[in-house]
């Protein structure tokens, strides 16, 4: 697939370079597409993958990663122009500055938001719930696989995301509409808490376990 | 240890009588102790268990389970009377009427309206997060454990409760302070959304793996 990842931080530089060693083709959306560190990413993540500027990111894409700082969104969402026909994937959490906790929730959410913002195309919430680094680059824990939880209110746009998911080695948990993204999104903080605070560190994660 | 447990709806029922069966002495604190449906309760339970008022109840216990509504949490501790010297365990959420959503949150938490309500004793979040009837009946997945998330701002307390939890077969994660309810109890809204709405059931629960 077309998969434009905005913004080349933690969990934008690991989903686009695991997906273009997948055949996908990934195009980064930085600011600063010509940087020493993005031409690097590009680098790493091969023939596949390509770096230009947010407008230019999205313009071919099927799907289009919003990677960036959630305080970020809504200006990065203007300077992309229409978003029509795509598939918006949402790894935000409404972090405040220090990380120690949201800044919204309870009854809205970072996904609801955002998906406010683009009506015109589906937007699914993913990768927001567990850490870049570790686990997206390899959510394997032994025999088992982390569970990587989504929602979002169109079923083919979840469908889609989903094996885009399970591609990289998690196994999807559906969790109904974007409204559970006020879920998720504390969950986050949660995985942050125990990896960080708590000192448990980054090979850590959740698996919803059936019986 | 001599527990009280405040209310014996599905959480108060399994959790006294796994206790009770473990050799510890419950008391169940309800406003009908001589009902048909409490006798029953009791006697399930077995010799180490016993039924009175919520007053009577907890004082002599040394651990008190608020096992009760959250809108009535505030009304049943006043009725309680001193709770000096005493662990509460606290396995609340702010559910709203039709079990949709949470009330509070994001910047507070039942947890921390409970500490606050009671600052004469120490305030363990436990048993918030995950199914009484099936998974606080009987946590055991096959050859795994499912966690069960507390926290607390008094680690001796969390010691003991830590205690009480890891006999029932949960594997007990620390997630550090009682801001970090903000964070369970959303998880427990996850729980009841894929349990209930998305039609997974109730033998399902979550594990934190590490590598």
């Amino acid at each position: 697939m077309k998969i434009a990842v905005i913004g080349t931080g933690q969990v934008g530089s690991v989903l686009g370079t695991r997906w273009a060693h997948n055949g996908h083709q990934i195009v980064f959306g930085s600011r600063t597409p010509t940087s020493q560190r993005v031409l690097g990413l590009v680098e790493k993540a091969g023939p596949n993958a390509t770096a230009t500027s947010p407008a230019q990111a999205v313009m071919d894409a099927e799907i289009v990663v919003l990677a960036i700082k959630y305080a970020a969104v809504e200006t990065v969402i203007k300077q992309l122009g229409d978003l029509s026909g795509k598939i918006i994937i949402d790894p935000n959490n409404p972090l405040n500055g220090d990380v120690s906790g949201l800044t919204l929730g309870t009854t809205t959410s970072a996904g609801e938001e955002i998906a406010r913002l683009i009506p015109q195309a589906p937007v699914v919430k993913a990768f927001n719930m567990t850490g870049a680094i570790g686990n997206m680059a390899n959510p394997i824990y032994g025999d088992q696989r982390l569970s990587m939880l989504i929602c979002g209110d169109d079923e083919q746009a979840k469908a889609v995301v989903a094996g885009l998911v399970t591609e990289l080695g998690f196994e999807v948990v559906d969790c109904g509409p974007m409204t559970s993204a006020r879920y998720l999104e504390p969950m986050a903080m949660l995985w942050i808490t125990l990896a960080g605070k708590m000192g448990l560190g980054g090979n850590i994660g959740f698996r919803l376990l059936t019986r």
